[in-house]
């Protein structure tokens, strides 16, 4: 008898009160009543992310609004540059081209990351860039982008934007969006935000608005102008869905209620908990130099696959992680810390993954994992652990 | 931030599909479709009591059931002997006193149990005894008392009945009713059927029946023939809760489907772990000689009070447990093993309270309870801890 326990990065588990949201009658969404409602949702995704420029919401996956941003910002044959390090940075080299952009792809190795300067190397070298695109959070390899150093070189060009995929950055990392100069951030429902898949966002800064002018949007369901008209007065154009935007309004005011550097916090305890605990029982990081705090992804020990240790996790305890994606297959795990998985959570997925592992015949010390977990805690708490 | 998490004795948290079953819309009670649904949960009910006879199910506490049965097997001046190691002990003498009965009380200091032997002694001498009122599970002070030893003895006695408080054991440690001949067993819902407190069951056995005979009861709302009647045909005397039968239903489904026996091996491992994880910290546990699998009653380390303990867990990481009762508050903390908790819950748990006596400033070596938990579970799958 156990229960579920999901730990992937995305979809993650629900809150209690999203839960009871979306079981609420159905409304419909041409009311003052409706209108009333997502402009409070969308007052709260400015909370969260820190910004006072329009937050567009879409009823869409996050690669949808993705594609959205691809399509306003740029025409046929505009030049961009695309900051890719594994899955999701190959999907903005896939969305570029399939537009006709012209794409500059700076890639690194799957596990690590790309040296901010290297994108001011190649403004400087073409200097009619009009996008850079990147993700905050890359969750196939589990590295972190310096995307505050990012935002300060690309601020510096006034023809160019700063495109940031952060559907698993946002509520996970700070993400100051005016502070850091960036000009439109992306994010979805089903991560840090603790509600289904089925919404997504994005944040979009004067620049980027100027920068859109009056292009011609190849999208009519992605056309960013026209939407932002309709939202502005608490209106979407086509039919929105309304029961996660009902759950949605829960989630935002249990993080204003929480405030999003608690949340941050909490993401990041996580992270280094199981940081901590995974090389305390031999482990290795798979991206060892600029972790994310939204996902920590191991590889699994010599003569291992993966797919086991995920399998027992699930089968013995009710837990379900992620594999690698693509060549990572059956070579890493993927332990997600976005959403509403608490310390506690976090300490029981520690010591399951040591009984698995022992199971498996691989030599841990019991509770070595997570008493190098509750180290973490208590230093944080500034106790000698 | 943290969730909630109950391990108390009583509620315990609620099954997913039971939450959902409260939120359907109301039933009216005097239906088929109703009819129906009680006859389902009778049946599984009978499934749980691992019973041929009757289950009545009240919509009230289980003190009121408790009452019932004082009132239907016993008139004023009946003799009666109470088994009494606890709080719930001490309810027997007060339900028995209130209604007149003649009550000779066995009793024992707070954590130590009974010797069945005794009770053979006492009918030996007062063979005009009507009835002997007992625990299998005193949740006051973690005890279990050895019912099937006193069914055997009771059995022998053709005009005795052994009425059994259940409450904290059904469900949770092995209990065949009929087998055992026990002839009154009562339970409620708020324990091991994880659905909200409000209603109460009672076992009822042939010998019972009989004993009930045409006794003038002198309840109006808990006359047992009188529910018996209208039960059989799929109805209440009285407006029932219909949404806590709904609730029931699903749980009845669920407890089905993973099966009695599942259920108790869950609250063992449960119980087993967290003692010999206190015991590995140098904790002392309340009920040494014959603790319950319902609960474990944790002493406070020598200079801390229970309520500190209580308190940090629940101010640090979202667990409520339950304190001492009465004279034991500020001593003990109880930590509960029934519902839907599972092995990964305890084990945060006490990882949980690891860090809570560290920062307390007792000296504990991190990790070392779940070890010893670990443990526990490697020994019962066969593999060498």
């Amino acid at each position: 008898m156990f229960k579920s326990r999901l730990f992937t990065p995305g979809p993650t588990p629900l809150l209690p009160q999203v839960q009871q949201a979306l079981s609420l009658p159905i409304l419909h969404h041409r009311t003052k009543e409706f209108r009333h409602i997502l402009t409070e949702v969308l007052d709260g995704l400015r909370y969260l992310y820190d910004t006072k420029h329009d937050v567009l919401l879409y009823t869409a996956s996050a690669t949808g609004v993705m594609e959205g941003a691809v399509v306003n910002l740029l025409n046929r044959k505009d030049e961009a540059i695309v900051v890719s390090v594994g899955k999701f940075g190959e999907r903005w080299v896939d969305l570029c081209r399939t537009h006709g952009i012209t794409t500059r792809v700076l890639s690194a190795p799957y596990g690590q990351v790309i040296d901010p300067q290297d994108v001011a190397v190649q403004l400087e070298k073409y200097p009619s860039t009009r996008a850079v695109f990147v993700q905050y959070s890359e969750s196939s390899t589990g590295v972190k982008l310096n995307i505050k150093t990012l935002g300060e070189i690309v601020c510096q060009f006034p023809q160019t934007v700063l495109v940031v995929d952060a559907v698993t950055g946002l509520g996970v990392m700070e993400l100051p969006v005016d502070g850091w100069h960036l000009d439109v951030v992306i994010a979805g429902s089903q991560k840090a935000l603790m509600i289904p898949p089925g919404l997504a966002f994005a944040s979009i800064s004067e620049k980027a608005w100027r920068l859109i002018g009056n292009n011609r949007c190849p999208s009519f369901y992605f056309d960013f102008r026209k939407e932002r008209e309709q939202q502005l007065r608490g209106e979407t154009s086509y039919t929105p869905s309304t029961s996660l935007i009902l759950a949605l309004r829960e989630a935002l005011k249990f993080i204003r209620e929480l405030s999003r550097e608690v949340l941050i916090e909490n993401a990041g305890l996580l992270a280094e908990a199981t940081r901590v605990a995974a090389k305390s029982l031999g482990l290795h990081l798979f991206a060892e130099a600029a972790p994310s705090d939204a996902l920590t992804v191991v590889c699994a020990p010599s003569g291992i696959d993966s797919s086991t240790i995920i399998k027992n996790l699930k089968n013995d305890f009710g837990y379900i992680l992620a594999n690698g994606q693509g060549e990572m297959r059956g070579k890493v795990f993927r332990i997600a810390h976005l959403g509403y998985n608490d310390f506690c959570d976090t300490l029981a997925l520690i010591a399951c993954l040591e009984l698995v592992l022992r199971r498996l015949g691989v030599s841990v010390n019991l509770g070595s994992g997570v008493r190098a977990a509750q180290g973490v805690y208590l230093r944080r708490k500034g106790v000698d652990g």
